[in-house]
């Protein structure tokens, strides 16, 4: 129940930017894969919707524990809750880069087999959509690091 | 320099075990990928022959001074040593399950979009080579966190 002070870590400021960062990205790589876009078609698609379907919401909660711990009043850290939060953490950041990784290699094939398959600005979408679950995907990792240290510092 | 008896982090059988792992499936991997496949075609399949031929190397590396530590004498866990190790295992764990989400999407699409792509034998060994990269990504990320975890408790 000791006040530990690690930056990015459950709890402060550093981690509620960092949370903050996660929802833009993973909500502007959702709504660039699935607004006008038949992603049923792809399976690499389907799973990247699927994935930051689940980043989104766990990332909100966490925003809004971590506001609430730095503007309303500080709560401490318990072991249990920063087990739950780096093990979601790890789980949902290894996630993200597969998807990420899955999205960025469909689109690669498909626009460079040539244009039949893939409109010019459909590319593009697939190409943004993917570098943003890149991006979210290195938040959810620094978040993981930073609170596996402080659970292994406890 | 005190001695560190964590199983699974550096200098223990554990991690001996873990490295030779490691070792068999990226080898694995990159004999499925590699032996008359021609893998040039596709971008995703030169990245996953490119990490597996970081991953052997560096895995080879720790499988020798791990066994030199259990089996000969025993090397002091010293604190740069464990930096460099946990930095690179984690760098390598995540280029490896970027490699083999990319080598299984790539698959699936090629193998799904009709068999003019790609023949059945063919199909069949991009996916046993997917899943031997997925399975030394596992690898790879045990060994990341015990180190990890040795390391911050330093």
């Amino acid at each position: 129940m000791e006040e530990l002070d690690l930056a990015g870590a459950f709890g402060t400021s550093a981690s509620l930017a960092l949370r903050l960062g996660q929802i833009v990205f993973s909500s502007s790589s959702l709504l660039f894969i699935c607004l006008d876009v038949g992603f049923y078609s792809y399976t690499a698609f389907c799973y990247l919707v699927t994935v930051m379907g689940l980043v989104i919401p766990w990332s909100i909660t966490l925003l809004v524990v971590d506001a609430y711990s730095v503007f309303i009043q500080y709560l401490p850290v318990q072991r249990r809750l920063i087990i739950i939060i780096f093990f979601g953490d790890m789980i949902l950041s290894y996630l993200s880069l597969a998807a990420a990784c899955s999205t960025a290699s469909i689109a690669d094939l498909l626009c460079e087999a040539g244009r039949s398959h893939c409109p010019s600005e459909l590319c593009d979408r697939y190409r943004l959509s993917a570098a943003m679950a890149f991006l979210s995907w290195f938040l959810s990792s620094v978040s993981f690091v930073f609170n596996f240290w402080l659970f292994s510092s406890m």
